[in-house]
């Protein structure tokens, strides 16, 4: 009567809903829309940094040979014949012991080779022109950013695929991209299943309980930059799941349903899968929580039914559907961050299976640490808000105790791993 | 003739500014939209959870006593009298010998104590009527999630302030928060000046660059929890400045303006200030980049004077801007992610400065490891893109070698630092 299935280990979950994983498509913004958007194309310089030989300091233009023989003992003067501001071009040609006022980030005159900064000049009027005199020598190239020290035209500065921080979005505006090709957000239809949710705004009734896995899967779909949509509640029933589900299923790149991958008797998806002809890729695999995870496809198109249990839901969107989303968005390391955390606390409890633990991770003093927040039963939704990391424990092994080093997936960071 | 300033030391200058920092306003917003704001209350379960003693597995809910003689040699049969699924309850009593097949997250029925799985069980018909059997016993308790287990009623289970992440997003439907008081976005008004700036859309030209600053400060504000509100570039002319920001000073919280804060020939900003009868809290500051960042109050009003140089500008904003967002947003720790990494590779450069030098954070085998980008120029914008902290040497130190443990502030951690 129960029907049996065959767990398979998560990497290669993982990998089978890889296969199915193609960068999505792209669009153009605005650069004030672009901030938190992933880059559709590399981003090159289309001019030198900087652009011309520039001053880094408010001061004086000089030919630096002039300035050979100046000494505490023996001031060289030069005459100041005129003030450049940023954005103003000298236009008067700079004789021996002439010198121009410029400002940071004006362009050098043609004729000089060195700045003197204010801080080292003292300036004066003499029979109306202006004076400066300095009481060392310069060499030539001394304060002067040079056109293209920090960057060669053509270059590229930042590859496709990056999420777009506030340091891309200045190097955009640098770069003239007034408007910005971006990964188009992957659209996510989700369904719940359950005939014990409420919405969040029905008072509790006897046996059951707030619908809270919408909420969740669409803040996760956003994290990972796709765009939710919430198709509602399906019905306890084959008939009206299939029909809602063949609907919507154009309209979206994934969809994910949250409840009723079970082998309970309401659990309608495994028929709903059979009778959109959509293959089955796993529907148990050997890991806690999110045992029933189970995704199929059809045409390429990939759905995954979700845990209906808020931890199993949570973990089975970032493990299966985050990667798919980032490599839509063009990412290379479309994994969740993956590195090493030294353990807080014992962790006794041995399981045959990989475990995935809602945790903690800080740093101390150069080192990772990670703690599990809250107990780990797979029906406890509060220690979601708290975890920043899964803790992953292989299957098969005993307890671990404070002081291993142990595997961290970290959930917020936007780097990625690249496998 | 070049006004002389007076350095003061960066924490010094931070402190001085957030003596001006305070909560900001509240809001109330959907559920769907609460993702990534900040929350303005405590979030309080408003019922036990579990909210009822339910079954975390499916299978049969029966009287512990009655399987106490179960054995692999003698199976003790039950008859099962009835099946409810999550979100049902059960209508019949249960007796002696009797049973209530069970679905994940139903209520337990009144009479029963323990829940057996599926998978250890034999389910038969006989005479029209359903039973199974057990070849081992149960305790009270056996497989029940106990109501309140996890979470009792009026508990406090996220501070105020906190970000909204997924799981904070769980948590507020789990407790039906249809409405969340969130904080509202701390308005930030942003001018540019300088007359080398183009606008990203023109073409390059001598002398002139484009106008990075206004679009990395703009995604900094986002970042930051705020809403910027761009007011373009000032003339370089002091009239038009002042009434320019008289204009718009009312309608926002805190302004900034980027570039003419040094004190060059046409940096009117310390002449605006003085007009408006702002009180300079600061206009030089021991930091490199940086060090011509100037912050004044009105009314308690705070405008911040920020470098014209991107990465001054940057960093100013990270320094200065982002702790006082913060604190409008509730959080009790407004100030970036402090912690410690190892350095990758030497950093020779011996400074008077503490110096903020963009840097990337990576993790290795739990530790942590820090690496600058790009050479140090202030004038360097290329650098920003890939940096996620700022590695952070105090002044008066010589050069730094692989291997010292060094502190670094992470840019794209949402937890923060209380100080």
């Amino acid at each position: 009567m129960v029907e049996k299935r065959t767990p398979i280990p998560v990497m290669e979950a993982i990998q089978k809903v890889m296969k199915f994983a193609k960068e999505g498509e792209a669009e153009v913004v605005p650069l004030e829309e672009a901030y938190g958007r992933y880059l559709a194309e590399n981003l090159q310089a289309d001019h030198d940094v900087p652009p011309f030989d520039r001053s880094p300091y408010d001061g004086f233009a000089i030919r630096a040979a002039d300035s050979a023989l100046a000494s505490l003992e023996h001031p060289i003067e030069f005459e100041v014949i005129e003030t450049i501001g940023a954005g103003q071009v000298a236009t008067k040609e700079v004789g021996p012991f002439q010198a121009v006022r410029i400002m940071t980030g004006a362009q050098i005159p043609n004729d000089c080779d060195a700045v003197v900064m204010f801080e080292v000049t003292n300036e004066y009027e003499r029979d109306g022109k202006t004076y400066m005199s300095i009481k060392r020598s310069f060499r030539p190239g001394d304060n002067i950013s040079f056109q293209g020290e920090d960057t060669k035209k053509g270059e590229v500065l930042v590859e496709k695929g990056t999420f777009i921080n506030p340091g891309v979005q200045a190097l955009l505006a640098t770069f003239g991209y007034a408007k910005v090709k971006v990964a188009k957000k992957p659209k996510i239809g989700i369904f719940a299943t359950g005939s014990e949710l409420l919405d969040v705004s029905e008072p509790l009734a006897p046996g059951k309980i707030r619908n809270s896995n919408a909420y969740m899967i669409q803040a996760q779909a956003i994290r990972s930059g796709a765009t939710p949509v919430y198709f509602g509640k399906l019905a306890d029933d084959a008939d009206q799941c299939f029909a809602a589900i063949e609907r919507v299923l154009h309209e979206v790149d994934i969809l994910i349903t949250t409840g009723g991958v079970s082998v309970g008797d309401y659990d309608y998806l495994p028929v709903i899968y059979e009778r959109l002809g959509a293959e089955v890729l796993f529907n148990k695999i050997a890991m806690r929580p999110g045992s029933v995870t189970t995704v199929a496809q059809i045409d390429g198109k990939l759905l995954f039914g979700l845990s209906g249990n808020p931890s199993a839901c949570y973990v089975g969107y970032e493990l299966f559907v985050r990667p798919v989303i980032r490599t839509m968005l063009y990412s290379s390391k479309p994994y969740l961050y993956k590195t090493k955390a030294t353990l807080l606390s014992d962790f006794p409890k041995p399981n045959p299976f990989t475990r995935f633990v809602r945790s903690y991770v800080s740093a101390k003093e150069g080192q990772l640490y990670v703690s599990p927040v809250g107990m780990d039963k797979s029906n406890i939704v509060t220690s979601l808000a708290k975890a920043n990391a899964l803790m992953v424990l292989p299957g098969g092994t005993r307890g671990f105790a404070k002081g291993d080093l142990v595997d961290v997936w970290l959930l917020e960071n936007e780097k990625g791993s690249a496998q």
